[in-house]
């Protein structure tokens, strides 16, 4: 569990096309009418040292490699600040951080596509952040990854090419990846089917936010 | 344990001043002229990632600040780049390699200096390195402090000032720590006398490094 703030830490997980800007963006003004303080952040990035480590990550040259173990640490440096320079300081002061992926992403895609395994960039990820920001409540949006993908390209009307195909591959994995951690931690992940009415994804979500029992406003 | 490689990885841990150039070079002469591929390496440093990195942490301004957790994270990063790139291949040749600091350094500087815990850095170092590279034996260089800093400064005849007093007592903390970890690891860690005439302390570490049947060169 995450220390004990004032403030609550909801996260919202899902693959490619699955619509976390958009659930996001709903519930913060749904928040922010109801008078809570919300800050919206989204990872990676967050902070200027996410920047910085992006550009390191994304450039690498033939002078310059970066190993799979050591790209995941440069996430977890990355994450690391935007916790201690963004998230527990808003968590302190009360307010309701809504962040768009999280160590969830980071199991899932780094275990998957990196073949580091699940388990053990979890325990990476739990240890390296030390219970300071700990979700209270993550919201993950589960889509069949075809229709994300098509959302994405906005060409619903054609199939999908080689490489695209390879990548639904991946994305399908991706899938299974966060339906097992959901498995895994019931208490705190809630599915919420991606593939119905906007309007329906809105509510699940909110009733989600709410059975948790947000405090009121401070 | 370190997973089974042909090669041998040796470390060589103590404060500044301690030595650790002098050994590490002579006991690369005394084993390549037996007939082992030595290879010198030393941390931090020792890929350009690591160079990147450095130039990262070492060069923060307004705009830019780093917590302590990220600074740690971001030496692992470094330091798992190193293991891939440099150590492991090594190892796996049947080569013997001599790195001047490696996980008890940063067990040690940044458990008491950055007070995230010695315990706690030390577990999250061997998380990071997951088992890829545990150093076969370790040789701690052990010194009272005030003259490896008199070494340094080759002023052995000064008395030290109020800033190198503080700084004093930083190493002193950083001296308890290594012969805490000594005491943790006596499987692996020889502390050696570093106060002793230099051609003792080189048999010492001969010895022990001896003693733990260096395997012959292949």
């Amino acid at each position: 569990m995450s220390k004990e703030y004032k403030g609550c830490f909801i996260t919202i997980e899902g693959g490619d096309g699955s619509g976390k800007s958009t659930l996001t963006e709903k519930l913060a003004q749904e928040f922010t009418s109801r008078g809570y303080t919300i800050v919206k952040t989204r990872e990676p990035g967050g902070t200027p040292l996410s920047e910085k480590i992006r550009h390191l990550v994304l450039n690498p040259n033939t002078d310059f490699t970066i190993c799979d173990r050591s790209e995941l640490l440069l996430y977890l440096a990355s994450r690391l600040q935007h916790i201690e320079e963004i998230i527990v300081p808003a968590l302190r002061e009360g307010k309701v951080v809504i962040c768009e992926r999280f160590n969830d992403s980071t199991i899932v895609y780094q275990g998957c596509a990196r073949h580091l395994g699940m388990s053990y960039v979890e325990e990476l990820c739990a240890l390296a952040c030390n219970g300071l920001a700990t979700p209270d409540r993550t919201l993950y949006l589960d889509l069949d990854p075809e229709i994300g993908l098509h959302r994405i390209k906005s060409q619903s009307d054609r199939e999908l090419d080689r490489l695209e195909l390879e990548k639904l591959q991946f994305h399908k994995q991706v899938r299974q990846g966060y339906l097992q951690l959901a498995d895994k931690h019931p208490e705190r992940i809630t599915i919420i089917d991606a593939g119905q009415p906007q309007e329906d994804v809105y509510k699940a979500a909110l009733q989600a936010v709410e059975l948790f029992k947000l405090k009121n406003p401070s």
